[in-house]
């Protein structure tokens, strides 16, 4: 089927390809020109604006916008909101909060425009091996789009599914977000602790590969670690600083929310606010107060 | 090759089976006769008794125990270790702590056996996926048994291998359990959170089966959340009650000694010891201090 794509970015551009492939018929716009050459080699329609893209599509018009999530969702959105007619699809694949997805399915929906969010993992592997499609939104629309579904997803019959009402799907990607936090926190401490003993002169590659067969650690997460520690197990070339891009806080907040203690995907995150301190208030606060009452000695800034 | 195997349990019996399955002689023994039973009618011979076993075996022998960790590992290796001849092979295939596999090692060495020692993951998935193999002991001795690895593993070529010398084994599978803590932890709280949205109306059986392909979660331990979730993904008939079996908190007494910052893995373990409280005696002294500071209300123990 035809479908409008707004964001050519690394997801966005590689999900084009993957539809073009599937024998869809994309017709795409970015303000970034040479994604949008990339796209036009990749055998897209491209426009030089939403409003040019929107003139290339037949009705019901799908567009399917990939752009970060925030403030320039909002624009694409807002843009979009004006041109397209009731009827018309409209997908937000990106990281969305939930509650904005919620709120702005109930503005659209008074233009009679059904909105559809995706939550879309697979990150750059998505191209290769399918995207796994978290999808919330009306029940019409969302069987509209299903050729589109079957193939962003790794198989037609699988990773992919309509989770509920609009908000669901970004509610659902921001919890496996979550998850994904904790878990890669667990494999990170368990390497650190195996490296420490370098009198045990580990090869945690190895033990990766290892793990990767059989063991009940087995995971994606353990596949890229492998490729991660391939060349330089000991990682000399990368700074220990995580950022982070919403979906792990708002969980916490979610689990706040409810009453429920989520601490693991909660330390999670905090560690990750912890990988960006070069130096922490706290820990020289409590290096102090050892010496106020026990006369500790306190290890000076370097000067 | 002819291998001697004590213990036959859920473990031990279902690599029996696949030992037997690729070729290999099994001589077995286990206090528990019903369990010798079937590994006769795997195609085992049996032995009634330790010595009896050790009798049956040609030289170099080589043992494989497979029995709890602590006092039940030892006694089986004080026995063997008096019927044993220098150039024999004992293989501890258990999840014993690694410090006290590092001792065996130094006391069996001075007779002349060689120990090896083998974290076992794949649990009861084992006996038709292989099992996953981390290898510690002498280098002879752990290429003299690589037709048995060879067979136990998810192929020959993969999912084992020696990562160092005797201890390393048992180490690194620790560390492998330490991570499967984290890893089960952050699936239960991000699944907990979603089943607590019940407005949302999620299915989490089936987001669970959606992110099985292409997803960043994907993992055998989301494998087995499906299979948990299939019948009752409200689990209303399983109490919230967690045991550990050690390898968790050795990992974090690991992790102090080396005094590397573990949270996550030990929060995870921490959880655990939170699930078999029926009450907590912290809980009740936050809400008497409460009371105290703010004349709060207290809840009263129910009468």
């Amino acid at each position: 089927m035809q479908i409008g794509f707004v964001g050519l970015g690394k997801m966005g551009l590689n999900m084009t390809r993957r539809l073009i492939a599937g024998g869809h018929t994309v017709a795409a716009t970015d303000l970034n020109e040479s994604a949008l050459r990339e796209a036009a080699e990749a055998g897209a329609q491209t426009a030089s604006s939403i409003s040019a893209l929107v003139s290339l599509l037949e009705t019901p018009r799908v567009v399917w916008i990939m752009v970060p999530a925030g403030n320039p969702t909002q624009a694409v959105i807002d843009t979009l909101a004006n041109q397209l007619s009731a009827g018309d699809i409209l997908i937000d694949g990106g990281n969305s909060n939930y509650k904005e997805t919620q709120q702005r399915g109930e503005a659209l929906a008074e233009g009679g425009i059904h909105f559809v969010d995706v939550g879309t993992s697979g990150g750059i592997w998505g191209l290769k091996e399918g995207y796994s499609l978290m999808i919330g939104g009306p029940e019409a629309a969302t069987d509209h789009l299903k050729p589109i579904f079957e193939t962003l997803a790794p198989a037609p019959d699988r990773g992919w599914g309509r989770v509920g009402p609009t908000g669901a799907g970004h509610f659902v990607k921001m919890i496996h977000n979550g998850i994904e936090y904790g878990m890669m926190q667990a494999f990170a401490e368990g390497f650190e602790i195996m490296q420490a003993r370098s009198d045990m002169g580990l090869d945690v590659h190895q033990i990766a590969q290892i793990w990767q067969h059989g063991s009940v650690v087995r995971s994606w997460l353990l596949d890229l670690t492998v490729n991660a520690l391939a060349e330089d197990a000991s990682l000399s070339e990368i700074a220990g600083y995580v950022p982070d891009s919403g979906e792990g806080r708002w969980t916490v907040a979610e689990a706040i929310d409810l009453d429920i203690p989520a601490p693991v995907i909660t330390l999670a995150l905090l560690q990750r606010f912890a990988s960006r301190q070069s130096e922490s208030y706290a820990a020289k606060l409590l290096a102090a107060l050892r010496n106020q009452f026990g006369g500790h000695a306190v290890k000076k800034v370097d000067s």
